[in-house]
């Protein structure tokens, strides 16, 4: 029973207990090396990478120096990219180059991808002549490509063969990859023609011709092809490996579903973080400097958007002269606009990302749009027209702000989608700074609509 | 040659072609139920979903009056739950039970859950008695559980069985699910030990002890646990299926990486959309009363934060009466606030979802937000110093400007992560209106320190 790992219940919630941390720590500070291993040993390489991700700067520099041995290559390839410069930076020598060695070339490129020239050349360095051939291969696909993403050993089986043949040949291989879910069909000049799951494989009786079994599923991928697009084929067709090909459709490599689920994952976050004006690698391990590099611009150019509303609002000074409490629902005009705005951009943004906003349904999606703005501000027109006539004692103003509502929220839904949209038609990501437009127009527009409205019905 | 997909370059790009929609649009026109099937039986099931759901209401329901003897379980499967239950009312009652009973069993639940009560009997009575009590068995467990997720198909063999008896078993079995990528061991009592990648299977001698070959990143989990620490434990342990064991941790069913991956990308969208305010479940196929139903409760939460920074400003009416300059640079404040506290707020919700942000390290995240926002605000405040030097000609507006900034973005900084820890403190989804929360804060004190301030130096 040894092998196995059994007890269930402590699997069952997931993650490692915080606990473990509080005595993590407590071993480093006193430099036991002993019960760091006690601790750490029994753990998943993920664990025990999150823990080294979630210490300060400097109990994580203590814990290499007393623990740097066991730090092994699945470690390394745990651990988030925003502190592995930092861990790699201090290890010794060796241990990174035996740590290196261990790891399939896929996740070599991974990790070399994010460091700086000296570390890549020590990596580099540390591998055979066949893995770094195989890693320099890779490298030269596009950055974000399928051909960085894949896995080069492949599992592959003439097209003519049967399921005992492909047996017989798997049981005999010298080295198969640690995880393959479908043996290729290929043709003598290693096109692949379609794959069968090891599951039918393990089903069918030894005389079974292999092209029987072969999955409708099927599709392959390009080198080339970016890997937004390999996540997609993967959670549309629901596919478990995906084999890739080079510009003459010859195999190259497969893909398998873990590697699109972390770039799922990954353009999720992206999608998020750019939305929200975070740089799109920005990570909560970040130390502040960092942090602020990534935000700074985005606040930048966000000031001088609102300096530009300003200027709209300081045309109507004479009116706000007059009418102070225009002053005062001058936030509520950006609020409602930003707020709708957002809404609209956001829904707009994951439909195009998950491709159910397409040129087919765009006009359908920006009418809807346009209706659902304008019941909104209506029904907003409404209270806000009798906030204005009880609160601030004047119809005419309630008046303003009731048409303002209307045209601000009509404004934010039409803007909320066409903003996305005009920008993937230039080929730019949706999710960058379309949110700064957004609420830029809305922002303008609203300002304009209800102060200049308020000029010609209140002067 | 005809098993096979081979046409590789068509399948590289991703996603249907836009134009077979206008063709299809085309044939609806002349109720060409032949064209429709040379146009949409070449297609994989998800993109015959896409398409439907890409067309509107009124086409869609023309396509189903033409079409309907082909819409099959599969692609009932595929189509978004925000339009399936239109096209299952549309679908006569034939065509839906048939449809219904070659699914498997999870997909069975994964269509009831969003249906309404005589939707969902007309479906429990089309099934066979087995598979009813498949799937009520499976409603039994809590939404969102793994339970619900879960296929009851599993592929078991008992612990002492060696490779060749378990390939024999497969050989024979009547039925095996569609996809398994382990088989599982099991104790006599049906207690899960361990499993064993098919890989590992076929690679090995026929006399292997099935036990020898177990791998090490196996998990369980319990019917109950929520579906969104079963997606964690996918991704973290970069698990390919998963079996699921009843509170006497007996094997009951087993969840797969294509279920995980579905679940990690629906809380994604939740957290994204909930983070916009706007409803979990909205989809760009929503009608327009579907949509105003949504959004419109989040937008009139923001009305009344709004009105409520209405009334601080009005406090200093008097103040403003003698600076106009002041309600002009009150838009700056907000906006700038607004934004600070979302780019803290968007990246502490996205690690607390990866649990990249625990009690561990919220202390120091704090500590980091606080910093960037200080030296974010030093920065800024030295900027708009001057713009309120120059531009308003004013030195003690640019410095009433430049307090009110750093103030603002610390409050920002600190709102944007203590919101969410402090929601998660109370058990309460992070995501859910943290957004109006910590821009509603920000508005507040951010206009307070800066007319407050006004009022003291200028006046």
């Amino acid at each position: 029973m040894s092998d196995f790992e059994t007890d269930v219940s402590a699997n069952s919630e997931g993650g490692f207990d915080p606990r473990r941390i509080s005595l993590v720590r407590q071993a480093l500070g006193q430099g036991d090396a002993g019960q760091l291993t006690t601790l750490l040993d029994p753990l998943h390489a993920a664990d025990i990478a999150d823990i080294i991700e979630q210490l300060s700067s400097f109990d994580r520099r203590k814990l290499i120096d007393v623990w740097y041995g066991e730090i092994d290559g699945d470690i390394l390839s745990e651990i988030d990219e925003s502190i592995r410069e930092e861990v790699i930076g201090y290890l010794p020598r060796h241990i990174l180059t035996d740590a290196v060695r261990e790891l399939d070339t896929d996740d070599v490129v991974d990790i070399l991808e994010d460091l700086e020239e000296p570390q890549q050349a020590i990596i580099l360095g540390a591998l055979t002549d066949a893995d770094r051939a195989a890693v320099e291969q890779a490298l030269a696909f596009p950055d974000y490509s399928a051909g960085r993403l894949m896995q080069r050993e492949v599992v592959v089986a003439p097209l003519h063969w049967t399921v005992g043949e492909t047996i017989d040949f798997l049981r005999n291989a010298d080295h198969l990859p640690d995880q393959f879910y479908h043996v290729i069909l290929v043709d003598p000049r290693m096109k692949p023609q379609g794959y069968v799951s090891l599951g039918r494989l393990l089903a069918a009786a030894r005389a079974t011709q292999l092209r029987a079994l072969a999955e409708d599923s099927y599709r392959t991928v390009r080198g080339a092809t970016p890997e937004a697009d390999v996540a997609y084929l993967f959670t549309q067709y629901h596919l478990i490996s995906c084999p890739v090909v080079d510009a003459d459709d010859r195999l190259v490599g497969v893909i398998t579903i873990d590697d699109a689920m972390n770039v799922l994952d990954e353009e999720h976050e992206e999608d998020m973080l750019l939305l929200a004006g975070v740089g799109e690698e920005s990570s909560i391990s970040d130390g502040v400097f960092e942090t602020v590099r990534q935000r700074f611009p985005w606040l930048f150019v966000n000031l001088l958007a609102a300096n530009l509303s300003a200027l709209v609002i300081a045309q109507f000074q004479s009116t706000i002269a007059v009418f102070l409490a225009l002053a005062a629902l001058l936030p509520i005009v950006a609020s409602m606009g930003g707020n709708a705005g957002t809404q609209s951009l956001t829904v707009a943004v994951r439909a195009l990302a998950t491709r159910d906003l397409t040129a087919t349904n765009a006009m359908r999606v920006v009418r809807r749009e346009a209706a659902v703005g304008l019941i909104n501000g209506m029904g907003f027109a409404l209270m806000m027209a009798l906030v204005g006539w009880y609160f601030y004692d004047s119809l005419a103003l309630g008046g303003v702000i009731a048409v303002a509502m209307v045209v601000n929220l009509l404004i934010a839904a039409l803007a909320g989608v066409l903003v996305p949209l005009i920008f993937v038609r230039f080929g730019m990501d949706p999710a960058v700074s379309s949110g700064t437009f957004v609420t830029t127009l809305t922002d303008l527009f609203g300002f304009f609509t209800f102060l200049g409205l308020a000029s010609l019905v209140l002067m």
